[in-house]
């Protein structure tokens, strides 16, 4: 089933959240769909294999995007004057009714796929609508890309439109259930609970979540934290919860069973904060949608202290730009702006911790994923970037940092997914 | 020597600064270079022109960059890690001494140039080196390339490298009448006097530079507390001044004889701002670059209040990006956290502002330059958003916002530079 293969190339990756590890001249050995490892020299143990020679690219693993909705691909940059609990509906729920639609289903997550195709994300973990159909064809389309996916049926059994609105619990539940039993034998593409946020889904719903949960073992995706009246409105929705990540935890769905995913997490309290700390709940940090619609500049330095996973998310479409290229740079970028503006004394994200967050950091919620160390998944992007450079010698670190800031889907020459190639 | 026609399609441009005109079918009439107005239906006096056919596209005017330094194309998102003084001794400063080099020069003022005429950007006011050669070979290479700019040997006697700094004030007054006696007779190009920044000039040079200002009636660049520390330097190099901007004004080089631009005004003092106001220095807000070394966030809603004309500027290399299409994305991201984290009420950028600070904003600086309106000099774009395109039918305000965060050159499909296309 696999070819191994040997790439040359300049080679770089993160070893830590603060170490890039960089070859000007290396090889990068696919055995079975993962890394071998890195070498200066190619060992004589894998000298029969086919080299394919990039000579002058830089080869880096693929981009990881912990948080995208495919069903918003559509909306993108639509609508960027509204906040949060506005913009979903006026925009996103209205939106999301149209993929009980078939053909709309097909024809947009088509647009999406090819778009995630030709960028440099390897991974997503995406969220659909509560449609079934569709969030099946999504998986089926995903599976096809040849990208390594997570996809979520969405639940929602309250607070939006009718024609969205699952009828109950009971009928979220067994449209879940029906979902996953129907979910193919993919080898890409996996299941991911959905519960959309708190103010999305009844306690009912949510302890039928849970249990189905427990039963398949699944991971789970939602929000947190993202917006301020949203807050307000899950303290009214849940008095008894300490914060609002204590909302998930009540249902077990913070932690525990199988890795979760919270987007955003840009207001989380002290307590939160901790709970997030102990239960290795990944924080999916989303820079530019929070700027979009007004969110706030998550603290991603505290994050990182507290040994919270983190990595980072598109949030298409309160980000309007698939790449994990520009989530790296807005995350950059919106650090440094919180510093200035807030006075806190927080440093800002450095390049290798941007790059780390985009790779290995949202690499690790889908396992050995987002980094070249023997032993992890082989994605890796073959990058020309030659038209990107000056008429002076960039180091390794320049290079990169060029590539994040400045490259688009022109520059990449070869994308592999899991020792395949895709392109 | 104009050739007369005629474009048909979408078009949008701005009207004020809150008011964008759309038309979902017209006509744009170029008459000599000009815009004789947009038409719902061709008037009879236009219909011997031959009319170029962009049905389904949008036509909206060039855009329209108030601050770039060319030299630093090069330099494009490196060294981001720096704040402004760090990042000028550091990475600008010697690479702008390589700039004596005439082949050096060639090479990268031509990919500069290249990257210009492909983007949407018609017009530019840029900041070259101190060296004369290099400046006018700068002012040829972008005559050719149809576009219109105004282009500044830039002066600078103090606070630099032996390699770059000049050897003393006369010397480069001098050198600065000698690039003015040698600039061709230009279509396009014109000269526009550059002291670099108070830091970088002595008294005694800005008196000459201030001499050969009214001697030429010379429009200005420059740069206006952009940095903390720079404000704090100029402080205790000129106590006598009032504010930092009051230290050109003593010069006569804030406002007065011909148009001023000053770049960033992140920390205008109160002073400052009316000084600003009263002598209508053109603010060159410069967004990305504030951001990627840390300088802050202009208080662009305050400026707009005061009455100040402020444009858009990429401030390449501060800025990575040369495109005003980004500079507008970033304008309005950076507003909305700028409110966020402040807690200042100053309400977000809108589209239209973002869009109109590109255009008729920052194209007032060239006279009537940046609007369709009857009498306005005919820069355009055509841009073909068919790939962009969602599966509903998009406002002709939600389209526009669509290419302004989501296009890139490949959806420029003709530019049009005073009457003439340039591609």
């Amino acid at each position: 089933m696999y070819q191994d293969f040997v790439l040359k190339g300049a080679i770089c990756y993160s070893k830590t959240k603060d170490t890039l590890r960089f070859l000007e001249q290396g090889f990068l050995v696919c055995i079975a769909g993962k890394s071998a490892g890195v070498f200066p020299d190619l060992p004589d143990r894998y000298r029969h294999l086919p080299v394919a020679d990039y000579t002058g690219k830089l080869i880096i693993p693929g981009l990881v995007d912990l948080h995208i909705h495919a069903s918003q691909f559509t909306l993108r940059s639509l609508g960027m004057d509204l906040e949060l609990l506005d913009w979903l509906t006026t925009w996103v729920f209205p939106e999301e009714t149209k993929y009980q639609d078939a053909a709309y289903s097909l024809k947009t997550y088509t647009s999406l796929v090819e778009d995630l195709k030709r960028g440099p994300n390897t991974r997503a973990c995406l969220f659909a609508t509560v449609h079934v159909p569709g969030t099946l064809l999504l998986m089926d389309l995903l599976e096809a890309s040849g990208l390594v996916c997570m996809v979520g049926k969405v639940n929602m059994d309250r607070n939006c439109p009718d024609g969205l609105r699952e009828k109950d619990a009971e009928t979220s539940a067994t449209a879940t259930r029906e979902w996953l039993e129907q979910c193919g034998s993919y080898r890409n593409t996996a299941p991911i609970l959905t519960p959309r946020f708190i103010p999305s889904c009844t306690d009912d719903l949510m302890r039928r979540l849970a249990a189905i949960r427990r039963q398949y073992r699944l991971p789970l995706q939602s929000h947190l934290s993202e917006n301020q009246r949203e807050i307000n409105w899950v303290r009214e929705l849940c008095p008894q919860s300490a914060c609002y990540g204590d909302a998930y935890a009540r249902f077990g769905m913070f932690g525990d069973e199988a890795p979760v995913i919270m987007a955003h997490c840009v207001w989380s309290e002290d307590r939160e904060v901790e709970l997030l700390a102990k239960q290795k709940v990944y924080v999916a940090h989303c820079p530019q949608s929070n700027t979009n619609i007004s969110s706030g500049a998550a603290p991603v330095r505290r994050y990182l202290e507290a040994g919270i996973p983190v990595g980072l998310g598109s949030d298409v479409a309160g980000g309007a730009h698939t790449s994990i290229f520009r989530a790296m740079t807005d995350a950059i970028q919106v650090s440094k702006l919180r510093r200035i503006l807030t006075g806190h004394n927080d440093a800002p994200l450095s390049l290798e911790e941007a790059f780390y967050l985009g790779t290995k950091g949202g690499g690790a919620f889908f396992g050995a994923a987002g980094s070249f160390e023997a032993g992890y998944e082989f994605d890796a992007l073959v990058i020309d970037d030659g038209d990107l450079a000056p008429p002076f010698t960039l180091s390794p670190r320049n290079r990169l940092e060029r590539i994040v800031y400045l490259s688009d889907d022109r520059h990449i020459s070869a994308k592999y997914v899991r020792g395949v190639s895709i392109f």
